[in-house]
């Protein structure tokens, strides 16, 4: 179980290839006998049991995120508190005496050293912890494995990851990954177990299956936004964007329970941390502060709308430039120490360009009635601040707060534009490194200088005081550029109102985030689906390309699928299994006739001579996953030939169970020559009705059932209810909506 | 078409009835080949062009919902302020020389009068309109049709209703019609024709059809809720907890973006009209005010707890004699004349309790710094008002917000319990008669009133300063005694949430809404669903019961099932369709045999004498509908029985489209008996790929499959393919879960 890593004779050369080396999820229950006999059992008061475990894992899953929300908080503020202090001790020191040049080697040692720790853990133990996780997120809650994606370990290593790279002082956020946390966070629970820790707890077992996960994952990612920006609602509707095919009410309400537990938790431990413990002041990682809505409220819209182009267009241009800087990496940067020597580069160029422009610049502040954490006096007169400061030498989270919220005056123009210009570079060259990092922030801040930048100007020109607030044009400004990049819209929208606390702002935030994504969708997709696309990940949109009503499911599935018998040899089975050149997952079930002793049935070949093909009638009987196949075999739930009607050994669901989901290998179930010979009976553990179309059936209609039922498999009939082919994720993944229409995507077996 | 009312003979006599009145709406796409040919057509452009008319569709909708609840909210104002006034007037003048009894009966007289008039149209004209509309509007998004539901005509009465029941005094509000009235107005503007005007504009052709209408009406409906609250989130939650199946990301962007646009309309036309334009201070028909979240935001969440099952206790007593009152009025009050009589007794007992109520208060209050808007002195000293007044001598919606925002000591704690008390009977009896009004404002009146009323014991018993705020647990007692009555949950939180316009109140207002969810739905279901249930309404919960995975499609399928051949004899067809008895409206077609003249196959009924049987394959071939079958034999697109292979007139899609959504009765199609033995082929107008499911598919599966896709009809097809049944809405929802388990209810053919 090799963590998929590009190496470099995988390199997709163009981003035109869909991987098949991701297995997909089954969030369709397929029901067998064994299942339906268990469901039958639970009766109302039972039913009820099993919805009050759901409520108890949701509240679990928010108090869980909420606490490994404050840690990372706690720890980050302290250890960046240690790092700033000594910094700025030095820099104290050495700025009237001389020899500055130390006090730059010290700072940029120091993030190099930090980020190297951050990198490496991340590099070499659990690479699939990089970056903020979210569009491993998006895959997962679209049915989509990525291995070790919810593992506990995976989430160590995110936790200590972001607390290294936001004290090393790179241009991340810590907010992203919550996402993630919240998620592996949500899987362990729900399971009851980790494959990590090697423990079992016997709990929970009934979900263990891939819907009640998801649904659970789905819960935990809202938790972790609504952990990340204090903005339930809007992590009820992240997850809802991302995730949702066919959901229902009462998820709904337990995913806004979930997120509402984890937001109240880290708001009651961080307020009593700091001190103030009724207060409940901090509902999030990030608190854009409060926003009035005061008389005048309106006037600042009509400006507004002059931001959202530039949005859409710093938001493409950051995205294009991260893709050519992906594309570079995948090629050359692939071996664990480049990466991590790349880290340390832009963690050492990170504080050097922050210290130049410090230094260089001449914009001084008086210190008195500001909030700056760590002011840093350096060339200013006593009692003054170097402003520039203020953005290169805080966490972001708070240079973000400081841009939105700092009087009008308290940044020079030319502060602010070097500032935009140098961050968005860094910011750029940062995502995609070997570290745990969120692009969030650095987005935020990125947009709410130049927004800032923007709304100075604007009453510069109009010399007119209505437009005197430049902290509104920050915060339109962070969400243009949010917007522009990752691309999200209501979540989005919601998010930022949430976090800014003011639903009075909720139209203007939608008007910027839905002008920047159109104008940002013109010229290049969103970061996170760019990211989807280049790992060659096959994503399942929300609907099939609108041009696509003139393929049908003919064309799109797989043919010949190899069918078993309802009363299979198994010597065919373990042979079918063990056939590593088709490595399928379901196989369809076709009436059966035990005397016909041909190894396998192909359906849907006539006409092709290299296949073994029984021409008589292969009715559709039932669908058996590999999964279940393997299950059987271990459990050798064999008959003897010869006496077909003796009882074989009962197998219970929870042996299913307790094998998800990592079902061992083919290779590692010995079967012997005599039980080769032996029968095995599939009629109970098949599902019995799996959903078939007809060959007929247009793309849309197809992609629309798979879609909407979250399948795995969907089997193509002919007239006869014969099995004619197979429809799976990668066969409607390959049809993407190009810039010429209609484009069929190569698959790439690696 | 007749409406559908209850008549004596047709009366439920246990709840336990489904109605097959109600005609079920498709929400699959149901392809043919004419639909396909078109979606060939369109290219990526004039999908953008598609595309680009929805968006204008959705401002649209947003705008005219903003005016139309502007318009209400102006008419209410100026009429009430007119009839308060009047009588306030009469009382002032009659208190010192008595003779209070003359105001008494101005009073209830012009109440009373008032509300004939909106009670005698909305009895006569469309009875449709009365009520809130919401349980319509659940209906029509679950894919139910209720007949009227989104005519303009009912637009007009149910706007005229709301303000003449608001300005008639009595116990309703303004805010749920409004869900109505955006439904309304979206599908109007998005089939860009009206039935109610004759006119058709010619435009949005594209649109008409189940599907597009109902993501218009999802948009209407959220852009109402928007506009009455001021919550363009909530409102988007409501649509998708009410209607979503399957929903993707641009729909529900779209949703957002027409509430947005409708709240901002309100916002920006009342603020004009109040004359601040530029404070953007009206967001919804009713706000709540500003609730601050200052230090100590906390201590409350401690003592709503206690609050939160008086609301589910409440609730539930609200709804058991609303259901009481409900079948007393099925039962005895169905002529429009009684619905009208007592709706004015109604009216005129609000009044004259009001009256009586305030006569025999002695709570007096100094008018100084209050702002209460019709100040009754009646026999309080100068300078001071009668506090009962404020509380009955005004709009709901203004004594809503006094109670939240009036400062501590305004209300004599027995004043709130007598107003509490009688105010829950009244409303309880205003719910349900034959005029238009919502039932929000009232429970949040209520609510609020024992809210506030808790709070002052609670700081009275604890003479603790730091319980002081009544105002906040008026809020919470609001929230409560509304979640109790109608059950919402996430989108209620949120609507609750923007309304009060703070975030922080989040928290609390979830566990009140859970609670009271919890606990009235120990005791009694929610009031919206007991109305749908009262009606007989076919109605699809989220989810199939829970101990419903022991029944199989073969159970819950209808059969037999009238089945066409792909080439059938019109006659044949003609038959079939004017065969009163079995009034289907989907038609599996099957494998043809153009020689065989017999008349209409029948499937699935081996064993029954009674039906015409052919035991030869009826191997399924495609489904069509009874409205594609009309439109078909109305444009006679026939071929002579000798001559198969002559082209038959070509029809478009516009044809059937224009027809859409009231397809002709078969009554009112003439053929002939020459062309009684022409033949018509099916080919090109049935749906070739129908959604079908084996006779062993669970129940749940099927009606998930059901549920997410929107079907209308599903056919049940053996191993061969061949049709033995056919599952429709009345099929699954005669399931329901009772107190003892599963139960069937029983189908009233009226």
């Amino acid at each position: 179980t090799e963590v998929p890593r590009q190496r470099p004779n995988e390199i997709p050369h163009n981003e035109k290839l869909l991987s098949l080396k991701y297995e997909s999820l089954d969030y369709d229950n397929s029901e067998n006998q064994l299942f339906l006999e268990e469901e039958r059992r639970i009766n109302h008061a039972a039913f009820r049991t099993v919805e009050i475990k759901r409520w108890v894992i949701c509240a679990m899953i928010g108090i869980l995120t909420g606490l490994v929300a404050c840690f990372i908080d706690i720890v980050v503020e302290n250890l960046a508190g240690l790092k700033y202090r000594l910094v700025k001790d030095n820099i104290d020191k050495f700025t009237a005496k001389g020899g500055l040049s130390f006090s730059l080697l010290l700072w940029a040692t120091l993030n190099a050293s930090v980020v190297m720790v951050g990198s490496l853990i991340v590099a070499f133990i659990e690479p699939v912890a990089a970056g903020s996780g979210i569009p491993q997120i998006k895959c997962y809650l679209n049915g989509v494995k990525i291995p070790h994606v919810v593992r506990l370990k995976t989430l160590v290593i995110k936790v200590c990851g972001v607390i290294l790279s936001v004290v090393g002082g790179l241009a991340v956020g810590k907010e992203g990954p919550m996402i993630h946390s919240g998620s592996v966070i949500a899987a362990g629970i729900s399971q009851g177990r980790s494959t990590s820790l090697k423990r079992d707890f016997k709990i929970f077992e009934y979900f263990r299956r891939d819907t009640e996960k998801r649904d659970f994952v789905s819960a935990g990612a809202a938790a972790g936004v609504s952990a990340a920006f204090g903005a339930p609602v809007g992590g009820v509707l992240f997850s809802l964007e991302e995730g949702a095919s066919f959901w229902n009410q009462f998820l709904t309400w337990r995913i806004f329970f979930a997120s509402m537990i984890s937001t109240f938790t880290l708001n009651s431990v961080l307020s009593v941390y700091h001190g103030n413990a009724w207060d409940l002041s901090s509902p999030g990682l990030i608190n854009f502060g409060r926003f009035d809505s005061e008389v005048g409220t309106g006037i600042p819209h009509a400006g507004f709308s002059s931001l959202t182009f530039a949005g859409g267009i710093l938001g493409a241009l950051f995205n294009a430039l991260n893709y050519w800087l992906t594309m570079f990496r995948i090629r050359y940067i692939h071996r664990p120490c480049l990466q991590v020597v790349e880290a340390m580069l832009v963690a050492a160029v990170t504080a050097t360009v922050g210290f130049v422009m410090i230094y260089c610049s001449r914009d001084c502040q008086p210190l008195q009635g500001s909030s700056v954490a760590y002011p840093l006096q350096l060339f200013c007169a006593d009692g003054e601040y170097n402003s520039m400061a203020t953005a290169f030498f805080n966490t972001p989270e708070k240079s973000v707060v400081n841009l939105f919220h700092d009087p009008p005056g308290s940044y020079n123009p030319m502060t602010l534009g070097m500032f935009t210009v140098m961050y968005f570079f860094l910011a750029c060259w940062t995502y995609g490194l070997t570290v745990s990092a969120g692009v969030f922030i650095p987005s935020l801040l990125i947009g709410a200088a130049w927004g800032r930048l923007f709304g100075i100007s604007l009453s510069y020109l109009t010399k007119s005081s209505i437009w005197a607030d430049p902290g509104k044009y920050a915060l339109m400004g962070a969400a243009a550029q949010l917007g522009g990049i990752v691309r999200m819209t209501l979540s989005l929208t919601v998010i930022m109102m949430e976090a800014t606390g003011n639903v009075t702002y909720g139209f203007p935030i939608m008007l910027v985030l839905m002008t920047a994504k159109i104008v940002g969708d013109y010229f290049v997709e969103g970061l996170y689906d760019m990211h989807i696309q280049l790992q060659s990940v096959p994503f399942l949109h929300w609907e099939a390309p609108v041009t696509s009503h003139s393929l049908t499911a003919r064309e799109v599935m797989s043919t010949p699928v190899t069918c078993l018998r309802r009363i299979e040899r198994v010597g065919t089975v373990v042979d079918i299994l063990s056939d590593t050149s088709s490595n399928h997952n379901g196989f369809p079930v076709v009436e059966s006739n035990p005397d016909t002793t041909q190894a396998g049935w192909v359906a849907g070949c006539s006409g092709d001579p290299h296949t073994r093909c029984l021409l008589q009638v292969a009715g559709l009987r039932g669908l058996i996953l590999r999964s279940q196949l393997i299950v059987l075999l271990k459990h050798k739930v064999f008959v003897e030939r010869t006496n077909l009607s003796l009882v074989q050994r009962r197998l219970k669901l929870k042996d299913f169970r307790d094998a998800y989901p990592r079902f061992p290998p083919i290779q590692s179930i010995h079967v012997s020559q005599d039980e080769r010979e032996c029968m095995i009976d599939l009629s109970e553990f098949m599902n019995p009705s799996p959903y078939t179309v007809p060959q007929e059936a247009s793309l849309p209609r197809v992609f629309k059932l798979f879609r909407a039922l979250g399948l795995r498999h969907l089997v193509v009939v002919d007239n006869r209810n014969e099995v004619v082919g197979m429809v799976t994720r990668k066969d409607l993944a390959r049809y993407r909506l190009g810039k010429e229409g209609l484009e069929e995507l190569s698959l790439a077996q690696t």
